[in-house]
């Protein structure tokens, strides 16, 4: 890699996953350059742009970062808020890291929800076993008990169906408490869940792409499908929600909003103070995707245009990657391979299928799925296309 | 940036200008690793990708360049025919060395045009003053003397416009008939300059993209419209000269050919064995891009759809680069920073205007040319929108 040139505007990105590494090639055009900090020297990212390899906690490293950045943002919500905190008095961080804060503790996410007048499941601060069982007995079973930070794809969750799994669940989950605390939910019996993405200048502008519906299995995201079939009155509410966090937020740049559907009424989830997976399909399928918008934000510069081009449904792929072929034979299959190692769990890459119509989306996405072994992951989208 | 790693295929690209630059963004999402090659050091694909530094005559750097990747291509089409034959033995080599020589000698090409049935102006080579007396005579006034080698971006061309200007044409590029050939070619009067740029697999599939109108300032490419407003048979004619060619090249990967139309007619001027300029707009106006189905085609992968969405026009950014903010304020208003440093007559970006409508486009068009102070840019491709 040749070394920046001073006329070029350097942009540091926090966390070298797949999420940087689609920032990076979306924000070349821009004429950018990159630098990525992450604590294992392998990160995906690195492979199109040069690293810092170290631990966010180690100012030295950070220090480094800083001095040879313009700009600073996150491809990893969990960088402690100290180390963001500290990157300020150094250079510009995008967003916040009071936003960063808040999204990053369930509590303070869900207080701020509910501030706002965005409706919650009904959640309660658990510290100690007692008050996990006062807090069942009061919010009913099902739910869900989940560690307030530090959780992603579904990690440090407990589903209780019953009083009976209170012990399981605290064993489970019981030693995080003090760590990085607890907080019950109630379980929501969604018809659909929903996310808004979307993003807010510098200057306080604020656009989000269309509504998007998506399907988790074992807590990862799955599948998406963008518009959501859902009426336009929901879907303005839904962004209305984002729109009063973004502002609340003071925030700049590309969120996600985490919503539930249930008998119609929208329940607010959780907030991503990044760009996210369930916007992925905006690389194809809008005419500005949610990696440049964010860098167009947090650079001040205009916000692209989030209309969509079509209907777009993005696969995910978790664990290895499946066979290219079958996607890259339809029209408008589009493949996204993170250049990771195969591990179980991990988000390797997802593919974006794009047509023009509902009917013709339905044949791409059967056709692919029989191709690619993978009937059950895009059926209930297509169900939904169905109607 | 991390070292490759043996799972990921590594693309080779002899040159490390904007074509490698964007074939390498483009190429990312399939999950390639990219090694350019290039004699300067700071090209600017060696931003987003690692680098050998060498000229394409160096057989040691060369060496190093075949050992670490595993196939190779191309982003400047004058690299020695020899090296790229050379390489042929250690990798495989797309598009081949033979379609690369033809195309990288204006007599071969126009001899091949003409072999196929492809209309092209009339020629002649020179390789004495006494021949050029003689072929001006032949062909008639106004003609253009070209080196046969070696010429891009109109450079090594003088235009005679009457018998008066041999003398000055002779004096200009008299010294190249030794070195590098020359060739005097009949001035085409045309009404529009078109080019088709075309995709062939490893299997002969064959793809085109729709014709694109483009326009030339002092022999440099301006701005360029898709589709071309032209008949639907003028379209299949210059498409099946492409084809004619891929096939007779047995050519495999992405190319370019350039036609004049006058009187309605279509003349083959020069064939680009190599994305191509007037191709730039594929990036956000066509499912596909023309850099992502090169690879496609050079890795044996399926070709993708290469289907406009809506119409676009490109602007090249000549010397320097204009105000981003003109361009990215405009809906379907998309920006490519080579990351160059400005100098005279260099290609450093584009801008890419999209639209869903004729109209639209003019609206957009006429906005961003007043703001970038280049309404004269805009102002063919607007005529001609405006039919
Ligand atoms: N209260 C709830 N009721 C019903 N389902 C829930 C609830 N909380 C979480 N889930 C399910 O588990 C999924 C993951 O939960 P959540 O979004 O809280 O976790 P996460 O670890 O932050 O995941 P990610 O980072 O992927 O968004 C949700 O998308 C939803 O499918
Ligand atoms: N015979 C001709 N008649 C009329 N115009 C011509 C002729 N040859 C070249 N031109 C004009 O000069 C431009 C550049 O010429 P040509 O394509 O041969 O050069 P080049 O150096 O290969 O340029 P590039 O690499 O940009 O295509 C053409 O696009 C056309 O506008
Ligand atoms: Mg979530
Ligand atoms: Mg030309």
């Amino acid at each position: 890699m040749s070394t920046p040139d001073s006329r070029m505007t350097t942009v540091g990105i926090l966390g070298g996953g797949q999420l940087a590494r689609m920032m990076a090639l979306a924000g070349a055009p821009l004429g950018l350059r990159f630098l990525v900090m992450d604590s294992v020297a392998d990160a995906c990212a690195g492979q199109f742009a040069p690293m810092v390899v170290g631990d966010y906690t180690d100012e030295s490293a950070l220090a480094e970062f800083a001095s040879r950045v313009d700009v600073a943002t996150f491809d990893f919500e969990n960088v402690p808020a100290e180390s963001a905190q500290w990157l300020t008095s150094r250079v510009p961080v995008f967003p916040n890291p009071r936003a960063l804060a808040t999204a990053q503790d369930r509590l303070a996410e869900k207080t701020l929800f509910r501030d706002l007048g965005i409706p919650v499941p009904p959640f309660a601060v658990i510290d100690t076993r007692e008050q996990l069982d006062a807090a069942v007995a009061e919010i009913g079973t099902p739910c869900i008990l989940k560690t307030r930070r530090l959780g992603y794809d579904g990690k440090g969750q407990f589903r209780i169906k019953s009083p009976a799994d209170i012990a399981a669940a605290w064993d489970a989950l019981g030693a995080q408490a003090a760590k990085v605390g607890l907080i019950l939910e109630g379980f929501v019996a969604f018809e659909r869940e929903l996310s808004v993405v979307a993003v807010r200048g510098r200057d306080g502008e604020f656009r989000a792409w269309p509504l998007t519906e998506n399907w988790h299995v074992d807590g990862v995201l799955s599948a998406s499908l963008a518009p959501a079939t859902v009426d336009d009155a929901m879907a303005a509410t839904a962004i209305s929600h984002a729109r009063k966090l973004a502002e609340a937020l003071d925030y700049v740049g590309v969120l996600a909003l985490e919503l539930f559907c249930r008998d119609g009424e929208l329940l607010a989830n959780e907030l991503a103070p990044r760009v996210h997976n369930s916007g992925h399909w905006t690389i194809e399928g809008s005419e500005t995707s949610q990696f440049q918008n964010h860098l167009r934000a947090v650079l001040g510069l205009p916000l692209g245009d989030t209309r969509m081009v079509g209907q777009a449904c993005m696969l995910n792929w978790i664990g290895a990657m499946p066979d290219a072929n079958a996607v890259l034979r339809e029209p408008g299959g589009h493949w996204h391979d993170y250049g990771k190692q195969p591990r179980e769990g991990r988000k390797v890459g997802h593919a974006t299928l794009r047509a023009d119509s509902a009917q013709e989306l339905i044949a791409v996405l059967e056709r692919a799925g029989v191709a690619l072994g993978r009937e059950t992951q895009v059926a209930p989208v297509v169900v939904r296309l169905q109607g």
